[in-house]
């Protein structure tokens, strides 16, 4: 299954807590496209957010998002790790 | 340990074997400065790389970078991971 990272930018001062919700808002209805959140990262000071996913295509991941509330065009097939 | 999220970009068409080569050459000099490359991942269409890191400081992950022969200012720091 691809791997993906989708970045957002603009979530300045996003706490803990609302990042739990954001994600988990996306683990609710992931499962409607075959697409897993495996986790999410924040730096609040510089707005961003990273998260790695896996999934069908960038595409489905992308509705996930857009469905859940934060949508984003930067989403990024992983076709190397190391 | 903070965590870091680094970026950078035109890493177009780079190889697995390559992004193991630079991998390699961060993770032969890291420990000078307290760092730890745990992971990297490629997007060789979009030119994306993406390193999560553990270190003292940002500096000190750019530092490493750098000297490793791929700079980049695009470091972030992850207060925050669910």
């Amino acid at each position: 299954m691809p791997k993906y990272m989708d970045v957002h930018d603009g979530f300045f001062g996003v706490t803990a807590e609302e990042l739990r919700a954001a994600h988990d808002a996306d683990l609710a209805i992931e499962g409607e496209e075959g697409v897993h959140f495996e986790r999410a990262w924040l730096d609040p000071e510089a707005g961003k957010v990273f998260c790695l996913a896996t999934g069908p295509s960038k595409e489905a991941v992308m509705r996930i998002h857009k469905r859940a509330g934060h949508p984003t065009p930067e989403v990024y097939e992983l076709s190397v790790e190391v």
